[in-house]
């Protein structure tokens, strides 16, 4: 999908997008924040998620007011290993941050550290904070609820978010274990790059206002049908993940405060706005075991993983992250491949904000 | 399912199961725990997992040697919110039950506790751990790892176990919310049942040694195809079932120590022995927000899921343990409908113990 693909530099991409973040209001700390995340995920390989997003989104909300540019994030806490956030409708990359290193100075203390966070908006990709957990070794853990746009098992109507479930796990020589997966079968990114690279949807995916398969990509219409929860019909599974974005709303909306007091389908029409609420956490590694004995038994389990013989057609089998890790090297080196239109977009934002397009 | 079976009272299979356990040498506070626990579970309908296995799984095992009938768990700790437990070898009911009483003394404390339990064995239900924290106002976590029998994506052989999630939230004046899902598309016990009722699996639940499609539930051999990851085909998000799978098996096994200094095969050599850990968790819901508010929001949430249109055949919306719930009153009311072929097994086991068949 890459191939041919005009690269980018990881580091310019960077000062690009904190320069656009701060010409729309955005102070430098926060705008740097947020583009470091943006790119880091690029770097990834998770290119639904990244800098793609710049212009369509983020830059979009804090014009129209939907985003807060400069807000100022409050923590309430009860009880040493726990506090809540409200994000104050700031960007959901910079209270991200703040509330996932508080869940790991509570962590550093008491061994667990958990903040639900309301009123925030879109953090971009969840492995970006479980990842912060990494280099403390720590477990880290980042959920986030969404819009409505996934259809609870029985239903042709949207009851949930795509509602993703990022951990990441620490190993010794490995690459860290990294699972960032949405309760859908797919997260809504996978359908925004088959509208972009003109391709068809497999069955499974999405269904219409009567329940049926969509493979049309473009043929989906907000708020008739939606996305299948992971596992898709019931019959294999679609409640477990619909149980799943169900759980993330509760640890995200319900916990946070999001929804005291308000009847459940206003907080769907609030979501409407890019208002949504996260939920971190953080397990301190040497409060369980010796973090070398952890380390090394990651390794030799992530080894019996790679070591599966593999069916026809497939050359390795991966484990959560270590996909990634391959990619991350490769751009990191060979630079960041963006889509035309992409490109073209942050060609745009440049003209619009007045910065200079120096990628 | 259960049209014509001979129902049973919960308190005298509750007796039967308790006096049954300590002629096979469990104390007698252990015998009532893990009676109780099983009955519980067929109680909410779940009996792949109930007094089904007593002499199946639990009898054997203890006679065997297998499972320690009378073990001395203990408990490390050096953080507040965290805990490791050795079980000794102990049923898993009873090591599950201390860890988890563990886990909620922690979290009354600091807000959050959790416990990773290393030499367990079998704990039946996940949902009942996690149900535990329902009365304190807590939000429960049970998780187990189980014998190798689900295959990666990309290869036939099993490469980690079903390994279940349960969360357990409390609600107002709606049933909790109660999930408890196997990480893969089902869990062993939905084949089990097949094979009991002679029926045929749905294609997509279980894989030959050339990962085609097995849909008769006696054909399946273990060590030579398996399970599929919660999500199926990797197209559809088998990779999410798995990374959720090798995700419970790192809280379980490698942080509970479990595979600490062992080569991971050797492990799962050693789960063929009925070995196994678990994962325990609970966050104090007064730690994030007034519980009445917390408790108001789930009613809120869950009624507007029950108010979604459904699909033609569909009656009713249902939120993860809600039909549990309704199933629980009639049982409590009418009793537990047991199949045939396990009425006969426990009156062989009476037989085989010289206790009174009394049920």
């Amino acid at each position: 999908m890459t191939e041919g693909r005009a690269r980018f530099d990881a580091k310019r991409l960077i000062n690009f997008s904190t320069k656009a973040l701060q010409k729309l209001g955005v102070p430098e700390e926060d705008a740097q924040i947020t583009a470091r995340i943006l790119v880091e995920t690029d770097l990834r390989g998770v290119e639904s998620h990244g800098v793609a997003h710049l212009n369509m989104f983020y830059a979009r909300w804090i014009r129209s007011g939907a985003v807060n540019a400069n807000p100022k994030p409050k923590i309430f806490s009860q009880a040493p290993s726990i506090a809540t956030m409200d994000g104050d409708r700031g960007l959901g990359f910079v209270v991200g941050h703040h509330a996932m290193m508080e869940a790991m100075q509570r962590a550093e203390k008491t061994g667990a550290g958990f903040i639900a966070v309301r009123n925030s908006s879109h953090f971009g990709a969840g492995a970006y904070y479980a990842m912060m957990a990494l280099e403390r070794d720590m477990i880290g853990i980042a959920m986030t609820n969404t819009m409505a746009g996934v259809i609870a098992p029985g239903s042709a109507k949207p009851a949930v978010g795509t509602n993703p479930i990022a951990v990441a796990v620490p190993a010794g020589n490995k690459p860290p274990f990294v699972l960032d997966m949405a309760t859908s079968v797919v997260a809504a990114g996978k359908l925004e790059i088959a509208r972009r690279e003109g391709t068809s949807i497999p069955e499974g995916w999405v269904v219409d206002k009567e329940g049926e398969p969509v493979t049309d990509p473009n043929k989906r219409v907000r708020g008739e049908g939606g996305l299948l929860p992971l596992g898709g019909t019931p019959k294999l599974g679609g409640y477990k993940g619909f149980g799943l974005g169900v759980l993330v709303d509760i640890l995200c909306g319900v916990l946070s405060g999001s929804s005291a007091g308000i009847i459940w389908p206003n907080i769907r029409e609030k979501r409407r706005t890019g208002i949504v609420d996260h939920f971190f956490g953080a397990l301190r590694i040497d409060s369980f075991l010796p973090v070398e004995n952890f380390k090394k038994s990651m390794d030799e389990m992530i080894d019996a993983f790679e070591a599966l013989p593999t069916l026809p057609g497939v050359k390795k089998i991966c484990v959560a992250g270590g996909y990634e890790t391959e990619i991350m090297k490769d751009r990191k080196a060979n630079g960041i491949p963006l889509d035309p239109e992409v490109i073209q977009d942050l060609q745009e934002l440049a003209k619009e904000l007045g910065i200079k397009y120096d990628l």
